[in-house]
């Protein structure tokens, strides 16, 4: 039996989205278990009659989309997010999973479960639809101002959580940076590029801001600086998109008249490339098992998040990943 | 009578878009001169009869796409980019435009034109749409690593050409940051942020990467490497879009026909937010216009580049940068 936490008060929309997902989830994987951590009554509340194996571990407080890191970590030790880490620390949860604030989660996370041996910052990773299936990319957002160790150390957590979840024990491996310059890139992105030349990976070289959307690589890896700055930056392309495509099938009556005949077909290329399919992000390098999911997830989304919880725990990615860490140590590395 | 130089051997399709361009923005502008510089038996095949105000200046040598930058530069100075940044220089062309190399169309430009007093690096702007009309960006890729202070100087510049070009005289200005760390970005961000918020400048702070395309505000500052992953990210995701929307309509006769229905609030949707309306990148900072053209650009797309050029010729932009800029120094900046 698979046990996952989740953070049942975190998120833009807490219990009214993790509770039902919840439910939704153990109906069909009789497999599962899962601990909802928060406030019990508000979580009592929300709970729908005929649940099964959900337990629920009351938390008394609660952290804010925008509160600091650093004041959450100090000032909220009975906070819903905190103690579902804490359950992973204790071994009562194989993994948990948080729509909370990011920098909260990863700070907690890490003060809690620790980095996993020889790994020198953890990095965020997700799955991006692309024209083929799906990139990998990381980091999303964990670190700024990566040196080209980090880089390196990103490539190789990010291979493994690409065999463990795909089951391709190769993947190939691009390192992001612009075709502008002369030598192109920046000294870190430089160097990075010599170090995973130099290693067994499948790394096949520099990608463009493009090539996260065209299948060219399985994972591409950059600093969280730039990544998050890419991710965030498709996300409103994506929006825009959407927003004129909306306004143009309402323009008239004959455009709503095709909107009909054409919803069936946006629809299904909607759900290809639904942000919501790919809700889930491994925070990788730990200790334990940590997902984050977006703060705006709905129902469905939040079901995905708790999906790659339970590819995860089944994988055992921190195991793995201390292992491929171990394997390629930079000469230099602590041993 | 304005008079814009062209290179019309640049990008990937040279002459076969570029000679048709000009001849269609003469017909329908009147005031403009074009000069086609490049190799003149191919232009002169290249050329359909009947095109007025246009003239060829023969330049024997083609800067090839993938060209070293500085190769470019020492050894071909009788390339078809090169005459036309020449011809700027001496005051025969009072812009030009070129699809050419990037990088080798920044260093020669550099290199001929010089930099305007107290400008430390140029910078690539472009318009992007937004889902209210358009937002600036800057830099796209003239740099990596830029300072906090090169960043506030992107910003001076960006400003007054928002203000020239769009004739909006205090246009918001946001610092590109991501918001997953405790005390947001890098520490150059960081510094770029008490700069502008020191400054007269319409400065709102930061945005991240969504923002750039909901009109949040009118010019989005970034480092060259971030600013350029965000625009080939952009690119990619939209040609993906495009792809499964494509893919979608072609699956079976129904969605044929609804394709058919569709098509028109496609195609109006498709033009309110197509990167060809937006081509023409200027390059800030150079005491000389100078537009760069996206490489794969059409004859639409192609003939936009040369109305930057020209409506940056009307306003002056480079005289109205160096007085901006020559207020906007900071303390401690050489007089």
């Amino acid at each position: 039996m698979v046990r996952i936490a989740l953070d049942a008060m975190g998120g833009d929309h807490g219990v009214s989205v993790v509770v039902p997902a919840a439910c939704a989830y153990v109906a069909s994987n009789p497999a599962v278990e899962l601990i909802l951590v928060g406030q019990e009554d508000v979580i009592k509340a929300a709970m729908p009659t005929g649940c099964k194996r959900i337990r629920i571990h009351h938390a008394s407080e609660v952290v804010g989309m925008d509160e600091l890191p650093s004041q959450a970590l100090r000032r909220k030790k009975d906070s819903s997010m905190r103690v579902a880490i804490d359950l992973v620390k204790s071994g009562e949860a194989d993994a948990c999973v948080s729509a909370g604030n990011t920098g909260a989660l990863m700070a907690t996370a890490r003060f809690v479960l620790k980095m996993l041996p020889h790994v020198d910052r953890p990095a965020i990773i997700t799955a991006l639809p692309n024209t083929k299936s799906h990139t990998w990319m990381l980091d999303l957002g964990a670190n700024v101002d990566s040196s080209a160790s980090h880089l390196y150390q990103f490539a190789v957590m990010g291979v493994e959580q690409v065999a463990a979840l795909d089951g391709n024990t190769s993947p190939t491996v691009g390192l992001l940076n612009i075709g502008e310059e002369e030598i192109k890139g920046n000294e870190q992105v430089k160097k990075a590029h010599e170090l995973l030349s130099g290693s067994d990976l499948n790394y096949v070289g520099y990608v463009e801001g493009d090539n996260i959307y065209d299948g060219s690589v399985d994972l591409v890896v950059a600093d969280g600086f730039v990544g998050n700055v890419a991710l965030k930056a498709s996300e409103g392309v994506a929006k825009m998109i959407s927003h004129y495509l909306k306004a143009g099938f309402k323009q008239s009556l004959f455009s709503k008249m095709a909107a009909l005949l054409a919803m069936p077909i946006l629809k299904s290329f909607g759900k290809r490339i639904d942000p919501r399919s790919y809700n889930g992000a491994n925070l990788l390098g730990l200790n334990g098992i940590v997902i984050k999911s977006h703060g705006g997830a709905d129902e469905l989304s939040f079901g995905n998040a708790i999906k790659i919880a339970d590819k995860a725990v089944h994988t055992d990615i921190p195991r793995r990943i201390e292992k491929k860490v171990e394997a390629h140590l930079l000469p230099g590395s602590e041993a």
